[in-house]
């Protein structure tokens, strides 16, 4: 048990509210005791870290696949269906287990250090990914990937999962909870995405789901079902913990389906940029009370697992939609990338620094040209400072249910430099054969 | 004199060719010589000093108002006309000269550390900013600001920079370039924007305009005159060297004026995204012979002074704009903030490493996460990672005129928390009055 005191703490609750001169305690079990000004904090014998700079809670990746990082920079800038036929679906058929494992430990590894400390994965090999995880220190939700083309079984993939859920938990361990990944209605029928949604509800697991991300798939989905939220919401998919990542195209009707079903949403606005899927509709979304949280999407395509970016870019893109400079505030995107992240997850335990809490903690650096003004300067200015001129690079410590995972910008429970030679070599070889 | 050795270096020549194990030689004189294989670099006796990782020519910041750094963060996220009135000219107004040039010292720290070399800025108090600017290192093209506003007089601003340069010359210093910065079509009239224009060309001097930066302005134009650059056309200012920064709202016919007066464009997709201003046409510029640069504008709307932002930001938004993922690659947006940029100025001495030119080179780390493939990929992977997956935390060294001006991340020829506290202080003294 130990107390960080810092000159700022931003616990990101729903007002975004700045403590100044402010403490956190951790308690033995990891978890966050009292939050709040030092003034005021109870006395205790446990040894104090005084920080200069801000503390925040641990980002939260609401959409990932980390694994694809020995995938990261193949292709080129080529157009999204010859780049996933030609390159990335043969290099991933040529994955082994050990690959994939590696690949999860260099993703995990770059985002403790850019302040991501849950991510939520759809990826194969749940077992090499969920090791990696708890060899870095980090936090994951993970669906492992159910689809439906050829050389796949989606019944022996749902029954895997299911089975795995019934034996361990919906939470193995404090740091990994399991959900469904059902990789979206493109891939998978109505009947088996059905029987995906049962098996969820069932054990009131996770479902994550690729929805409307393309205008492809979008006009395929309205030509034979309405919809995708329609197809989904006609065969009962939404009914249970439902997280629908990119969503971009969506009409009121669909926005209406998803605040009706409680259906939460994984903003990715770096990946659908960069694969010109286009720009989902963060503020309407948001006003019908739908969760929105943001994702980076798979480092094949982004590249980098760095939510900072995506805070911004989820302001800047909203910005030039609405064509109006004052939609997704500096303290709106703040919130999306933590309390939001658990919202969407339906996680209380999460996102937030308050008492009771998992203590993820990041502790970001301050002595940088953004923060010139000081730490004394209105909270509004003090926040803009931070999501605006600050980024990955300010993240200096980072702890994961109170174990300091990140150690002035290193981890501290592998070697990056070891890390990222087991990717490279992986790649080195999918490059060769 | 000495020699680099790298395992990459990427010139930035037309080709956007990568260099393997090859050599920078720099001159007594602050020039490049021999760029190119080290098998088949000439005998020297000059130290040859090797360095893993990746070199190349220092960007170019085609757009800035870098003293605005003692602004950056006040007024948060509220609507362009309402920050500008209420927030931004009230606070410019307080700025003594002293004020200025703590602004401009940040600015060039901040540019120099993230691998700008040099910057084209159009701010007040010109002795004050070219003298930040030769204190950090860095290299700079200064349009003084010509505006027409209460209190100001245009023409004595005219006037002034016109004895600037008739006395001191185009380049006072190697390391500076005057020019001319009439702000805008919209608070000059055009009679004083054609003698403004008049005094440039006679002295073969750039010109920095604002060119249909937001709707409302376009609009504004397109009713009295056709539209911007068909105002500027008839009053002949776009005879010389001009640079139009933003230039979001172009028709058809205004690229096709651009075009044919040889025309340059800023191009500041992230300020355009964070003021809603727009996505300007790049591609269609670009195919239309128009050299096209990136530019941060000023670190009060933008917030940091990060041309690899910049560089994401333009492929991300054209992307986005043309729905096809296959518009500006890595490669052409790293030509962009290196050669583009030199070719928009009409300069042939920056923004390429080649024998002859200013030795600006940017030595960039890769022994982070985005490099885990190493760097024997082939070259369209490389480059990949570089744009998509680095960012400004990897510039490492920084030379200008082959004086190195960031050695490890940190300034040589100034004290970064020095320089960073004298902002500080200023902001905090706008803040109090
Ligand atoms: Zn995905
Ligand atoms: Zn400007």
């Amino acid at each position: 048990m130990f107390r960080l005191r810092a000159p700022i703490v931003l616990p990101c609750d729903p007002s975004c509210a700045v403590l100044r001169d402010a403490v956190v305690d951790v308690d033995s079990s990891g978890r966050l005791g009292y939050v709040g000004p030092a003034d005021g904090a109870p006395a205790t014998d446990a040894p104090v870290r005084s920080l200069d700079g801000i503390l925040l809670p641990g980002m939260i990746n609401l959409h990932a696949h980390s694994p694809m990082t020995v995938l990261r920079g193949m292709g080129g800038d080529v157009p999204l269906m010859r780049w996933l036929r030609e390159i990335i679906w043969p290099a991933e058929a040529k994955l082994v287990p050990s690959d994939i494992e590696a690949g999860m430990l260099l993703g995990s590894v770059e985002m403790l250090r850019n302040g991501i400390t849950t991510s939520v994965e759809q990826y194969f090999q749940p077992d090499h990914v969920v090791r990696a995880v708890l060899a870095t220190g980090g936090r994951m939700v993970l669906g492992p990937a159910i689809v439906d083309t050829a050389g796949w079984s989606w019944r022996a993939q749902l029954d895997e999962v299911s089975a795995r859920i019934d034996v361990d938990g919906l939470r193995p361990h404090d740091r990994i909870e399991i959900g469904y990944g059902p990789h979206s209605a493109y891939t998978l029928s109505p009947e088996s995405l059905t029987m995906v949604a049962e098996a969820a509800r069932a054990r009131d697991a996770l479902l994550l789901i690729h929805v409307a991300e393309s205008q492809g798939e979008d006009a395929a989905q309205r030509a034979s079902h309405g919809s995708v939220p329609k197809l989904l919401a006609k065969i009962g998919l939404l009914g249970g913990r439902v997280l629908a990542a990119h969503s971009v195209h969506l009409s009121e009707e669909d926005i209406r389906i998803f605040a009706d079903n409680g259906v939460a949403v994984a903003h990715c606005p770096g990946s659908n940029a960069k694969l010109a899927s286009g720009i989902a509709r963060v503020p309407e979304l948001r006003a019908a009370g739908v969760p929105v949280g943001l994702g980076t999407d798979g480092p094949a395509s982004n590249d980098d697992l760095d939510l900072w970016e995506e805070m911004r870019l989820a302001a800047l893109v909203a910005r030039l939609s609405a064509m109006d400079s004052a939609v997704l505030t500096a303290a709106d995107v703040l919130l999306m990338a933590t309390r939001g992240g658990a919202e969407a997850l339906g996680r209380e335990d999460i996102g937030v620094l308050a008492a009771g809490r998992w203590a993820d903690v990041v502790h970001v650096d301050t002595s940088t040209e953004a923060f010139a003004a000081g730490l004394s300067v209105p909270d509004e200015h003090l926040l803009a400072n931070l999501v605006w001129g600050a980024g990955a690079r300010n993240v200096r410590d980072v702890w994961v249910g109170g174990e300091q995972v990140v150690a002035d910008h290193e981890p501290t429970k592998v070697e990056r430099a070891k890390v990222q030679a087991q990717a490279g070599a992986v790649t080195a070889r999918l490059r060769r054969s």
